[in-house]
């Protein structure tokens, strides 16, 4: 398997991670989509949507969203199960993950491209054209995640984990986002909730998390 | 189980289109979103979300997302398979629907909530406080679903379904996109993409799209 990898985005690094806690490696190849590698003629043939990450397999399949390349591996490699066993815990997995994305991930992500002067015609990310950047969005998403960390501040009171007693897919895209938005989107970490901050030490310690 | 439903929305219809094909049938009580039903506070009892669909469990569980939901009656009900049945297929699946998502639902969804006069404080879904609208991003919704709209129609052109050979969760994303671009959103159906009126035409005309 061949990894189309760039180290400082979210999503590829959501992958790194769960590639990470089940132990699979391989060839990994970096593309900088600050500098518009993604977009080049080059990666556009191995995935014309310009999206990181994108995993080719040995036969030459390509799959070009994260998501379905954890589904991909999760398939392959059960073990650690990350998206759950039963179809509650899958259910339920599936529904914090995507609180997490759609709550969390895509704000943050909306204040950053909104707001980075590199990105000012990149308002949408991927092989999408010309998009203007708009200032309101980028102040729309940092109010998004303020409201997003108490939530999750209250939801962290209640489960060690995003969903429940297990380390999941959800934890996993809650950190990324964390991560994103205290470093590229310039958003301060939510001292203030202390569930957060003991969830935060807790999966952050998890050697993956260096992925 | 009980359905918490809303008649016009497209999360609530794509869970309904995967029951009947399916042929899932259970209580429903109707939720009117552009009447605030969603944020009173007897709904918020059952979601504190604020989101349609709803499925409560006979024991009282509580799912409250679209797509957890849609996972959790794979797992109970797997024939037909909606979600794929081995990894590769799982994984085609997982990134057209998201694709699907992402790329088309997504700016259907902006380019509606931000020009809806009722929705002037409510530009995003669900309880999350007031959000004022952004006109400028009604405008990029339009744009990004005419650009989705050209991919989808190339990507049409190369297989029956949006994921392939199978009808898939992929195509009820699609199908709803689309319905709810056409009428809500009043963005007129893409005539000129021959492939999209080949597959529309092919979808709308089972019996679950009457859902």
């Amino acid at each position: 398997m061949k990894l189309y990898d760039q180290q400082f985005a979210p999503n590829p690094r959501r992958l790194r991670i769960f590639m990470a806690e089940k132990g699979i490696e391989c060839e990994v190849v970096q593309v900088n989509i600050v500098a518009g590698e993604n977009l080049s003629s080059d990666f556009l043939e191995v995935n014309p949507r310009g999206r990181l990450p994108t995993l080719v397999l040995d036969d030459g399949t390509v799959l070009d969203e994260s998501l379905a390349i954890c589904r991909y591996l999760e398939e392959t490699h059960p073990d650690p199960a990350l998206f759950g066993s039963d179809a509650l815990s899958k259910a339920r997995i599936e529904a914090r993950q995507r609180h997490m994305e759609f709550d969390g991930l895509l704000p943050t992500a909306e204040a950053f491209r909104n707001s980075y002067p590199g990105f000012k015609k990149r308002g949408v990310g991927g092989n999408v054209g010309e998009i203007d950047a708009i200032p309101e969005l980028a102040e729309r998403g940092k109010t998004m995640v303020d409201r997003f960390f108490h939530r999750l501040d209250e939801e962290l009171g209640e489960s060690r984990y995003v969903a429940g007693d297990d380390f999941s897919v959800a934890d996993i895209t809650a950190l990324c986002t964390i991560d994103f938005a205290t470093t590229a989107a310039r958003i301060p970490f939510p001292d203030q909730c202390s569930n957060i901050k003991r969830w935060y030490d807790d999966v952050s310690s998890r050697s993956s998390a260096k992925a």
